[in-house]
C-alpha cells in the first residue's frame, strides 16, 4: 500500500473534512442573495479573526497577490519604503517593491535571527521630513520559523505618524495574536492555505482608515488588484469580479469552526504544538534553526541537522511514513528542514511526526536516544 | 421544500459531481512530484483544448485577472491599442487599457450587434507606421450573446504584421472552436467557471512566440501577474506562487472528461443547446436580443422581452422553479434576461428551462402558445 500523505509543511495544510465537503457543493451565482448572505457572514468572521473594525477584503489570488495589492494600492512610484528582511518572504517583498519602482531600504538580519525593533525605531526617528511612506514587516517568517516582534515595531511605526505599516501575516493570522486595532496595523495580508485551515486560492487584505487615505493619493495603475473596487462592492456584500464561490463555501465553514473554538483557545493550541515540536527536536539533539524560544514562530519549526543530510531525512520521512515536511528555501535548500504545525493540525499529528522522525533518524544511524522525542512532546501535551 | 437552484447563467455553471468530488480531496504540497505530475497532465490537456503548441499558463485569479495579465505582460505605457467594444466586456477591456495608460481606440458597435471585421481591416491597413501594438477582441460577448467573427478579424491582425491579438475567449473556449495555432492568435484568455465545467478560481493565458517577443520589451511593472515567471516555473511543471491545488484536482478531472468527449462533439453539443434555446424562444414569441443566428453565441442567449418585465420573469423562474437565469448588465439591466447554456449543461437542462419559462410566462399572462417552446426545442434535439 502506498502511504497516504500527511502534510506537515507550512502550507498547504491539513483541512477539516467539513471544510472540504463544503467546497464540493454546486456553485451558486455570485450575483444572488445567497451569495450576499454568505459574504456578509464571512466578512463578520474575518473581522473577528483580525480583531478589527477595519475592512477585510477578499481576493481570488495567492498570498503573494494579496501582498502586491497591499503595496500597490497605498503607494506611488518613487515612494520610500522600509522593508524588514530576515528570510525569503521579507526578501520577496523588498524585491516586489523594487519591481514597482519604490525606493526600497532593507533592514537586513541573517536568516534565522529576528528583526531588531530598535533599528526600525532609529530609521523612523531619523526620518524628520517624513519621507518613509510605509514599513513592510513579515510577522512570521515562514522560510526560517522566526516570529518577529511586530507589536514593538508597529509602536515605532505609529510614533512616526506618517508611515503605513504593511504586514505579511500569512503564517501568523489565526495562529498567534494579530490584534489589528490594538496594534494599529494599517495593511494586513493573509492567505487561505495557512491559519485559515482552508485550501489555497483566497488572499485577504485588511485595511485601516489611514491606509484608505493613502489609497486616495496612490498612483500605481491597477485594476484586478484594486482594493477600492473591492471595498465598494463589499459594502453590498459582493465582489467586483467572479469570486471562487466554492472556496467561499469552505471559508464560511472554517471560520465558523474557528469562532466556536475561540481565539485564545486557537492560539494556545498552536503554542502547544510549537512547544511540543521544539521540545522533541531538542530531545533528539537536532539543532533548532531558531534556538531562542521567545522568537520562535508557532507556525513552523526549522531544523538544521548537522549529522544527517536534511534532504535524506526529509525523503525518508515521506517515503517510508508519508509524513511530508518542507525543505529549506533559496540558499538554505539542502541545509534546513521545516516542520509546519499550522492549519488543522492536532496533538496526534505532532506525535506522529516525531515518531516518524525518530524512526527515520534511527534508520539513518543518527545517534539519538530512541523515544526521547516522543517523551518530550508527551510532557508538553500533559502540561508537565 | 425550498427549490434547489439550477444555474442557467453564463458562469458560474453547473459542474459534474466527479469534478466537485475531486476538488474536495485533501490538499497536496505544490512542491511535490505529485503536483508536478498533476500539472504536466493538465498542461497537456489545456494545449489540446486550445488546439495549440503555445504555452498555456494558469493563474490563481478570475478571468479579469487573467485578462489584465494578457494586457500588461505584452504592452508598455503609451502603446496604442485597438479594442472592439460591443458589450460590457469589450468596454471593460478598453477601460482596463486606459487605466494602464495605453492609447486606446475603441471600435464601437451597439450592444447586440457584431463587430465588423471590415472596420478592423481599415484601421489596421491605415496604420502604415505600425503604431498599433495590439488588437483586443472579445470572442463571445457574454453581456449580449454575440459571437464576434474572430477568424476574420484575426486574419486582418495577422496581415498588419506587428499588432498582437489579445483575445477574451472566456465564454468561447471549450464552447466553440478557438483554434489558436490555425488562426494565429497571440494571447488567449479564459477562466475556469465557463467552458471548463469547473468552479471559479482559475484564469488561463495562452501565449504565442510572437507575444513572448513582445514580453521582452514590455515595461509595465508586474509581479503577481507576471507571465514570464509562470513560464519559467511551468517548464518544470510548477508555479511561482502557491496554486489553488484543489481547483487543479478538479481541472484535471474536467479536462479528462472533455478530452474523452472530443472537441467536435463538445462543440456540436453546445451548438445544439443554443439552437434549441433559440428555437424555443422564437416559438414563444419572445424577442431574441441577437436575432441573427449566424452571430449568436453558443454560450448564452439574450432575450429582450417586450410584453413582460424582464426582472419579473427572471424572479418568477427562480422563485417558483429554482431556474436561475441572468439579468442584463450595465445599461441593459431591467431590459434583458440571459440564459446561459455553457458548462456542464445537457439537453434536459434546456427542456427544463424552457418548461419553466413557459410556466412563468403563462402565470404572467404573457400571450403565447403553451407547449410551443418545448416542441421547438424537442424538434432540434431530434434533428428535425
Amino acid at each position: 500500500m502506498k502511504n497516504p500523505l500527511m502534510l506537515m509543511i507550512p502550507g498547504p495544510t491539513p483541512v477539516p473534512e467539513q471544510v472540504l465537503f463544503a467546497s464540493a457543493k454546486l456553485p451558486i451565482s455570485h450575483r444572488s442573495q445567497a451569495f450576499r448572505d454568505l459574504m456578509a457572514d464571512i466578512t463578520a468572521n474575518l473581522k473577528w479573526l483580525h480583531q478589527t473594525q477595519n475592512d477585510v477584503l477578499i481576493l481570488a489570488s495567492s498570498g503573494t497577490g494579496a501582498m502586491e495589492a497591499g503595496i500597490i494600492n497605498f503607494l506611488s512610484p518613487g515612494d520610500r519604503v522600509l522593508v524588514g528582511c530576515n528570510g525569503k518572504f521579507g526578501d520577496r517583498w523588498a524585491h516586489v517593491c523594487e519591481q514597482f519602482g519604490l525606493i526600497t531600504s532593507r533592514i537586513t538580519v541573517p536568516w534565522g535571527k529576528p528583526l531588531d525593533p530598535e533599528v526600525f525605531r532609529q530609521h523612523l526617528e531619523a526620518d524628520q521630513d517624513k519621507q518613509i511612506k510605509a514599513v513592510i514587516v513579515t510577522h512570521s517568517e515562514t522560510s526560517t520559523g522566526i516570529l518577529n516582534d511586530l507589536e514593538t515595531i508597529s509602536r515605532h511605526i505609529k510614533a512616526h505618524g506618517q508611515a503605513l505599516s504593511i504586514i505579511d501575516a500569512v503564517t501568523s493570522l489565526g495562529i498567534c495574536p494579530v490584534p489589528v486595532d490594538e496594534w494599529g496595523l494599517d495593511v494586513v495580508v493573509s492567505a487561505s492555505q495557512k491559519g485559515y485551515r482552508m485550501p489555497p486560492g483566497l488572499g485577504f487584505v485588511c485595511v485601516s482608515p489611514q491606509a484608505w487615505q493613502a489609497y486616495e493619493m496612490a498612483r500605481f495603475p491597477r485594476f484586478y488588484l484594486d482594493l477600492g473596487k473591492c471595498r465598494t462592492d463589499a459594502a453590498t456584500h459582493t465582489t467586483p469580479f467572479t469570486p471562487p464561490v466554492n472556496l467561499f463555501f469552505a471559508l464560511q465553514v472554517s471560520l465558523a469552526m474557528m469562532k466556536a473554538e475561540g481565539l485564545s483557545s486557537l492560539f494556545a493550541h498552536q503554542q502547544r504544538l510549537m512547544q511540543a515540536t521544539r521540545a522533541a527536536v531538542r530531545a533528539l539533539e537536532l539543532p533548532l534553526f531558531v534556538p531562542d524560544d521567545s522568537v520562535a514562530s508557532p507556525a513552523v519549526t526549522g531544523i538544521a541537522p548537522d549529522r544527517v543530510a536534511p534532504e535524506t531525512l526529509r525523503f525518508k520521512l515521506q517515503q517510508q511514513y508519508g509524513v511530508v515536511i518542507a525543505a529549506g528555501q533559496d540558499h538554505m535548500r539542502g541545509k534546513l528542514v521545516r516542520i509546519g504545525h499550522l492549519g488543522y493540525v492536532c496533538d496526534r499529528n505532532i506525535l506522529t511526526t516525531i515518531a516518524a522522525l525518530e524512526a527515520a533518524l534511527s534508520t539513518l544511524d543518527y545517534p539519538c536516544q530512541s523515544g526521547a522525542g516522543i517523551q518530550a512532546a508527551h510532557r508538553i501535551f500533559n502540561g508537565c
